[in-house]
This record gives structure tokens, C-alpha cells and sequence, in this order.
């Protein structure tokens, strides 16, 4: 066991702070990260906060980590000390049904581990990445290329293949009309990711207070969905629409976007049911999916993409004691377009 | 203009009576049909109850049509007096839409013409299947197979080619296990097709009492939805399932049952709508999908397919004067599995 030190939360209802977690000792199988960067992702508010169910406290989140390894165990072969190193959304998962053998471990038909408040397979609360050092099964690690900006590089790790895995399933490139609902975190990695597959990415949002960021971020058309001309302008559109709004949205409306054969795929579950009128689906043919981040082989293929197309998130790097102020930031959609923590400020 | 003996419903609420009704002159691209055989869809029923909204009486409906072709416009060049040929759910489209130039006129952008209940070219409103003739052009008109069971193959046209498009669409084949919601019109012959296809195929009914049905049919297994255990049982199995039940059911609970990168297509719509859990989308990267008839390409590879392989629907053959008897009939679910008018009855 290694004591680290770490951001936690002491309750669902108290601010973070600074204390310390306890690590693993590294195994056969295990690789050490110095933890480096570690970006700020919504589901880390709602989780901490208990809105998406009771968690054991303390709990320290985070899920999108960048580091150094320092330390491999002796049956470690993917890795090696020196190595750049990522770590996502989970950490484990059976290995044995039949999606985690076609490489698609998230979703795990047991349930993948997540990075945090999940159950380890030692019986310990899985603790996320506001820390100086994580330890994780080699399989479940991540090469970060070294042309990818390093203090930019978190967000990719779950904001990245969240938008990459459906645009890349679905097909997005040359000759597709890609639609991005919402310039969030998600979003605006949505937006570079379809671009750079050669998509004609129109971007959706609320309003257009940040039409000149979307431009620039890959997009060729951006619409207020405020204004009820957009779904009469854009009806019968799009082939693939990524919606990385979790709130409740009027899904019927972005149905009615979709061209032939066109899907709308959620990347975000808001916990109301959304109403779906059979009628919008069968014309058009059209489709309504979701899809959750993405498997560990497709995230390697998304940082060695990203890094081939020179794209990173924007971010917005903090200290550690900056942690709940950038909280209140989020919640208020008042950063473009993550928050980095340098883990620095914790050593 | 030629009058033709048809039955036709004077109103919402009164029954269908013996009439005649007018057919436009063959044009030069029309086709006159005698007309051997409509099938009776539920659609029809709805149709002319006004609960699909509001039509003109008094209405012929029908849209399962065969019969002998015994006139032909100059330009015609796709059939000949003697075939034998088949109208479906529509007579015409805009032909100059994408979804149209792709073969696709079900979904036309500007709107398919109805065979019946619909403004058609000159404006005025279509007339179905359950009258002696039918005049149509020739590009919305199909070639039935000499090998087909004529007095059974009205049904193909709509109920045939509503189950053969998604199946064909989303790949039903060896390897695939589909499952069948509902044991009526449709789904018996989504159930016939599937199996064909080489598809394992699996029919959730509400009860088990077409059990015996189902598996003559080609079904492989039978479930009762009424038994919770179902759900459990069946969870994350199915790559396909086609819903044929347009009443509102428990859509997530269907949902649940599709394994990795399935897809629930619904080919009825239920005036409701849906409640659904994206959560449940993202799971397993499921899809909710619609699908509506077929295209005029595919309608014809289905009937050469339905030929090829010796299916046809199950049916009862009755009089014109049985109509408004067979319409409660199919209110209480009890035909099997289409009833078909025999229009020598008419003449």
C-alpha cells in the first residue's frame, strides 16, 4: 500500500479537499502512474454529489488521467517506466463475456470497473484521478502519443472517445453531414473529431454566443436550436447527429433532422425517459441510439488519431485548489472547454 | 373513366356497402389491372374510421392488391396484358427526391401516394383495392411469380414487404437471432421471412396460445411477454427485433433484450409516444430504429424472394359481403393470419 496525496470529497454535500488515498501495491499485472494532469468531467460533479446514486466517502473522481509510469510489475508487457500513460473511464471488467472478447469492454455484460466509486476486484471503492499517483492493470492503460500536448491531453481520455467511438461507428467522413447538440466539453471535441474525419460538422446550441469558438474548432454551419427556424431550415439533414446534451431535450425535434437512414446517437442519459414518436423513426428510416465511451482498443486508435491530426481539447488548467470554484464553473457552462488540474499543485 | 364495382365506407362509423366508383382512362404509362385479390391490413380499418385523421367518403380502401393486368398504356414497357401483378401501400412519389432517386419512394420527401385516402396527380383522391380494377402507372406496379399461390399473395405487398425491409436492411441472416414482437398479420410473415432468411428466430407474444403457429411457421423458440421471467431470461439477446405491435408497450423492456450493436425496429406506430431511457441506448450501443413499407425495387425482391423460397401468408378467403364481419374479427385478433377478399365476389 502507498499513501498519495489527493482531492476527496468528503460528502455529497461538503466542497473537496486535500487529504490522502491509499494505492495498491503494484502487482504482476500492474503498471504505477505519476499522475501529471487530470481533467474536470461533469459526471464527476454528479457522482460526487450523489445524483447518480449513493457512494462510499471519501471519494476522490476523476477519469480523465494523464502520467508518467514510474513502476511496472513483473508480468507487464505494454508498458514500461518512462512511458507517457493514460487512464480513462474504467479500469477493469471481466474479460470473459462476449463483448469485452470483441474489444468492447465498456460494455462489459458484468459491468465494467469504473475508475471511481466502483468496486474493485480487492473489495476496496475504486478512486479516480484528483491524485498524485493511480495504480491499474496494465490492459486497461493507455499510450499517450508524445506529440500530443501533455497538459492538454486528459479530456481525451474520456471526453475524446465518448464523441470519438460514434462518429467513428457510425461512419462519420467525407460526404457525411455530422450535427454536434451542445458546445460542451463533449461537444467541441465532437466538433474537431468530425472535422478532422472529413465530416461537414454543423453545430447546434442553444444559442450563438459561441458561434465564432465553433468555427474555429472545425464547423461549418452553427444553428440556435433557441430558434424553431433551425428544425424547419435543417429538416431531413443529417446522416449521424452526436447529442452530448444530458439534459432532457425535445428528441423528437432532432429526429426530424436526420436524412435517410440517419441515427441520432446520445452520449449522455438525462434521467427523465425521452418521448419518441414511432412515426419520426419510421420516416426516414431513421434511428435513435446511444453509445458509452468507448473500448480500450478504440481509445488507442483515438489518441494515436488525434495526435496524427494535431487535435486537442481547449482547456483550462487549475490547481488543485481551484478544484470547487471550477465546479461552479462547469455547472454554469463557463469554460471552454475543460478543466485541467495540474496535479503539480497536489505533490 | 370507367366505373368499377367497389365497397366502400359511406362514413366513419357506418359499415362498408357495395358501390361503384370511378377509375381515371389508362394513360400512357398506366396499367388497368382486373383485380383477383385484396388483403384486408388494419390499416385499412383505421383508415376508414378516421382514426389516422380525417378522409374524404365515400373511401375504397385496400392496398394488398393483385390481379391480371388487361390494359396497358402506349409507353408502358414493364408489363403486358396477361401478367400477373401487385399494388401496394402507394401508387406514386415525387421521383425526384434523394430518397426517391435512391429507390427509396416510401420515403419520399414530399410525401408518397396512398392507394388510397390520398390526393393523387390530378387531384382527386385515391381509391383501394377492394373494387374490381385498378388503374396505376406502371413504375408503382409489381410482377407477382407465376409460382406464388395467387389467392395468398395479396399480402405481400404490405404486410410481406412491411416484415422483409427492416429484416433485409438491418441483415437478418445465419448467425442472427431475431425476435418478433406480436403473432398478427405482420409478424407472422416477419417470423416466415426471417426463417427463410436463415435467422434464428424467436416470437414474444403476449401468451402462448399460437405457440404451436409460431414454430410451424419457423420460429425456433416462443416466449410469453405477459411472464416477467421473459425479460430476464431473454436480456441482451437479440440483434434484431422487429416490433409489429403499433399499441403502445413497454418499449425499454424490448430494449433491454438486444445485445451489442442491436436494433429494435418498430414497423408500426403507436399514436403515443414511447418513453425512453437513453440510458438504456448506451448500454450495449443499442438502436431504436422505424421502417415503413418498402421501396418499389425492394418490394419486387421480395416478392421473387417469398417466391424463390415457397413462402406465402397464411390466409382466409372470404366474400366482399364478409367484410365489415372480417373488420371485427381482426379488432379481436382473430384471423390467421390475414383475411384476403376474394374480388370474383365483386363482379
Amino acid at each position: 500500500m502507498k499513501t498519495v496525496n489527493a482531492y476527496a470529497a468528503p460528502s455529497a454535500t461538503e466542497p473537496l479537499v486535500r487529504t490522502t488515498i491509499e494505492r495498491r501495491d503494484v502487482g504482476a499485472k500492474d503498471v504505477l502512474i505519476e499522475i501529471r494532469y487530470a481533467g474536470i468531467c461533469h459526471s464527476d460533479i454528479h457522482t460526487v454529489r450523489g445524483e447518480w446514486g449513493p457512494v462510499a466517502y471519501p471519494l476522490t473522481v476523476g477519469h480523465e488521467i494523464v502520467g508518467i509510469v514510474t513502476e511496472v510489475g513483473s508480468e507487464v508487457t505494454k508498458h514500461a517506466v518512462g512511458d507517457r500513460a493514460g487512464v480513462g473511464c474504467m479500469v477493469n471488467s471481466c474479460r470473459e463475456c462476449a463483448n469485452c472478447l470483441a474489444g468492447e469492454e465498456q460494455y462489459c455484460l458484468a459491468g465494467n470497473t469504473g475508475t471511481y466509486a466502483a468496486v474493485d476486484r480487492d473489495g476496496t471503492v475504486t478512486q479516480g484521478g484528483y491524485s498524485t499517483h493511480v495504480v491499474v492493470d496494465e490492459d486497461f492503460v493507455l499510450r499517450v502519443p508524445e506529440s500530443l500536448p501533455f497538459e492538454k491531453a486528459a479530456p481525451l481520455l474520456c471526453a475524446g472517445i465518448t464523441t470519438y467511438s460514434p462518429l467513428h461507428h457510425w461512419k462519420a467522413g467525407p460526404g457525411s453531414n455530422v450535427a454536434v447538440v451542445g458546445l460542451g466539453g463533449l461537444g467541441h471535441m465532437a466538433v474537431k473529431i468530425a472535422h478532422a474525419m472529413g465530416a461537414e460538422v454543423t453545430v447546434l446550441s442553444q444559442t450563438l454566443s459561441k458561434q465564432e469558438d465553433g468555427r474555429k474548432l472545425g464547423a461549418a454551419h452553427y444553428y440556435a436550436t433557441s430558434d424553431e427556424a433551425t428544425f424547419e431550415k435543417l429538416a431531413n439533414s443529417f446522416d449521424l447527429i452526436i447529442n452530448t446534451v444530458s439534459a432532457k431535450v425535445d428528441i423528437g425535434a432532432y429526429l426530424s433532422l436526420l436524412t435517410l437512414d440517419g441515427t441520432l446517437v446520445n452520449v449522455g442519459a438525462p434521467p427523465e425517459p425521452l418521448p419518441v414518436q414511432a412515426f419520426t423513426l419510421m420516416n426516414n428510416r431513421r434511428s435513435f441510439a446511444g453509445s458509452s465511451i468507448g473500448g480500450i482498443r478504440e481509445t488507442q486508435e483515438m489518441l494515436d488519431f488525434c495526435a496524427e491530426h494535431g487535435i486537442s481539447p481547449e482547456t483550462e488548467l487549475i490547481a488543485a485548489t481551484e478544484i470547487n470554484d471550477a465546479y461552479e464553473r462547469v455547472l454554469k457552462s463557463d469554460v471552454r472547454y475543460r478543466f485541467v488540474i495540474d496535479i503539480a499543485t497536489l505533490a
